[in-house]
């Protein structure tokens, strides 16, 4: 009898984050799961990993198909760790999330939940990173179940490009709203700053990081914003690749 | 009088490493320099924010030309104070480095030297990222100040296009060892890890991330490594544009 598939989880909200227990809902469905998650929350984190200090992990439960462990690391610390010490065999699959907000655009780069996903993708393993467009620790996966078991399924049927992984996001709506899937670009866009500035009891002063997103392209009609802005869910395909391959033309050129 | 041009600067090895010193160097010679650097080393943080936490800058020293910041924060976090709090107008070119230690192949990826230069790309800013292959503290950057300066004035000469930025990766060899500069695309490849397993005084176990680098196309010719390996500079021009177009044609055979 084939085994079943193992799929390897992780998320960047931490280990007892709700978008969490959502997607492996969603997952232990088709296999073996294995979640190594952060032990808190790692927002923000891209593609870090711990090199200055060592990690730990931590074992939290097992039964029947899902075994949960806990790292205090980087969402990416946790795939590495995950597959040279806890994995028995290479997973199958790999997915991240659900991220509780938007990892749309540019914010794929910022992304520990896309971290985690493009770790993965290294390695050879089918991955996808899901977020859904609520930040609330609170959020209703409702619908980001639904539409993660559709678009797992197709992964686990058509597979995936080595180098390539998916960025999934979700519209923050009720289940009926939600009006289509649909594969995109990333937008092109920048996060503009507006630092907090603060003075601290001792007179010092700190900074906390705001800011608000500038789609570069609002007409567009082929990017992850207007798919969003349109009610579906977005799927861009990521390459790990980033070599930019007309600018490789044009530099031949210079003067080098 | 056309003003000086306003060049920002930033690493991940810290405000006091000796690369950033090498590219301080090269850069005053040609317009008005800020430095914000990372105030300790800030290696693997790829393109990491601080959000869980609030940053704070410190004034370091001013002479001439140069002012320099440092901030207890990722080389990203340096770009994104360094613009909405530092600076008082855009930037007309950001660099970072001179990194110690190589980052070709998939390492542009973990590199927090290449996150600052994404960020200044993010922001309309012709960025680069340069690196020498020698991880030692007091390595010789001799050579890669030479080619810096001959790949920066390029830079300034030509501009980018929007939404690319420069990797650039000089070999660990004597200048006269070097045999050119040469543009090429990244090579695929792999961090296999090995973490070392220790057990702490009370009897805890944790892991240091160790590894080595598995390239997926050793034959290739027109990787950074084969460049690295000629003896040459490699320049690879990176894309912050992530997608995959070549797979979002055939998803569009995905049951969706």
């Amino acid at each position: 009898m084939k085994k079943k598939p193992l799929i390897l989880v992780s998320n960047d909200d931490g280990v007892n984050a709700l978008g969490l227990k959502a997607l492996i809902e969603v997952v232990t469905e088709f296999g073996e799961v294995i979640v190594v998650a952060p032990e808190k929350g790692e927002s923000g984190m891209s593609h870090a990993i711990s090199i200055v200090n060592p990690i730990r992990k931590k074992f939290v439960s097992k039964e029947d198909n899902l075994t949960i462990y806990s790292v205090n690391g980087t969402p990416v610390d946790c795939v590495k760790l995950a597959l040279n010490q806890i994995v028995d065999r290479k997973p199958d699959f790999l997915v991240s999330g659900i991220n509780h907000g938007s990892n749309a655009s540019i914010s794929v780069i910022y992304s520990g939940t896309m971290g985690a996903a493009i770790e993965g993708c290294f390695n050879g393993i089918p991955s996808a990173g899901f977020s859904l467009l609520n930040h609330d620790a609170n959020a209703d996966f409702t619908a980001s179940k639904v539409f993660t078991r559709i678009i797992f399924k197709e992964m686990m049927q058509n597979g995936l490009p080595q180098g390539t992984c998916l960025n999934v996001n979700v519209p923050d709506l009720p289940l009926e709203k939600i009006t289509g899937i649909e594969a995109c670009r990333m937008a092109k866009g920048v996060w503009k700053e507006e630092y907090d500035k603060r003075t601290d009891p001792h007179g010092r002063e700190y900074y906390w990081l705001t800011g608000h997103f500038n789609n570069f392209e609002p007409n567009a009609k082929d990017t992850d914003e207007a798919v969003l802005a349109a009610n579906k869910v977005a799927i861009v395909p990521v390459s790990v690749d980033i070599t930019d391959y007309e600018m490789l033309k044009s530099i031949k050129n210079w003067n080098l």
